[in-house]
């Protein structure tokens, strides 16, 4: 059993900015010395999150339009009148959806759908660097 | 310290059909060479998803009008106007409830409440044939 | 590689109490055997969730707000109609927002950001005494 703790580093445009890191997560489980095990996910931070999603164009444009109805930008938030910065939905959004996720490979190759991805979403306002930490776990 | 990999299969009647697989993930625990540490289940595919709930009619109904109500079916999707399959919205509700779900087990007993359950929620618009990866982890 | 089952124990005052957790994860860590894996944290019962926030006033009420805005607490729920304990709604909170997180820590330090906390929101209708495991698996 091992331990393996690698990083993504990416630079995304913010407001819902979606990106599929699944070619990167791949390469990492693959160039790592285990064959069976989980990669743990996690963004350090709070207006970011991670989930699962069809990599397609109408699906995409279909995520952001879900998060303006249901958490919209231009509501009240404490935040926004404390702070100034405007990104109180950003920090909503990405609470709800989670920073973390799991997913186990077995012989190298991941647990994943033929048509779903592993997408960073980056919900806050501005454009942002970003990093993620994987982590390789198994034997 | 080992892994073990395993699979569920299971039947769903699509529409945010709601399974509770937790005999079937206990059984599994149980049976597995391992006494203390991590299940990981995960779903390949971008159209169903993981979670725990009090499994009782009620609360059945009320996570499918929960449903209804935030991502409903009957609004325009851009998935649907290009693909025509008419599951966009079951796409965004897989999306918002994760594909993944970690649960520690202690001397093979899953560290789950009295009334809770681990549930797989189908949310295509469809019958499926579906598979759930499962990992176990520990020593 | 090693396994550690831990557990916390708090007082909350429900209706979407939220409790920075942040220092008693970090604790446990740091005075665990293991250097290097992930904790995964787990709520056993079906009315309290985990994610991660910047704990600031400020966005502490935008959270509260928000789930009274998506999954209000008056509307019918079949559940309160057959138990009478009027907590519908927290279950739904609850199933939405996961019961399980799992966070990557490198020499002993966890991978959060500066500004992102850890916290336990009880979504229940009035105060519980709770329990979270937190299962520290690495080498």
């Amino acid at each position: 059993m091992m331990v393996e703790n690698k990083e993504l580093s990416l630079q995304t445009e913010g407001s819902c900015d979606i990106t599929d890191i699944t070619p990167l997560v791949k390469r990492n489980v693959e160039t790592s010395g285990i064959n069976n095990g989980t990669i743990t996910l996690f963004v350090p931070g709070s207006t970011a999150g991670l989930t699962t999603i069809e990599y397609e164009t109408g699906l995409l444009r279909d995520f952001q339009d879900m998060w303006n109805r249901i958490i919209p930008q231009n509501i009240p938030y404490e935040h926004n009148k404390a702070w100034g910065d405007g990104n109180g939905h950003s920090h909503m959004r990405a609470s709800m959806l989670g920073p973390s996720l799991t997913i186990p490979f077995i012989n190298k190759k991941l647990s994943l759908g033929t048509w779903q991805q592993i997408v960073f979403v980056d919900f806050d306002n501005r454009p942002r660097a970003r990093r993620i930490v994987l982590q390789i776990m198994g034997e």
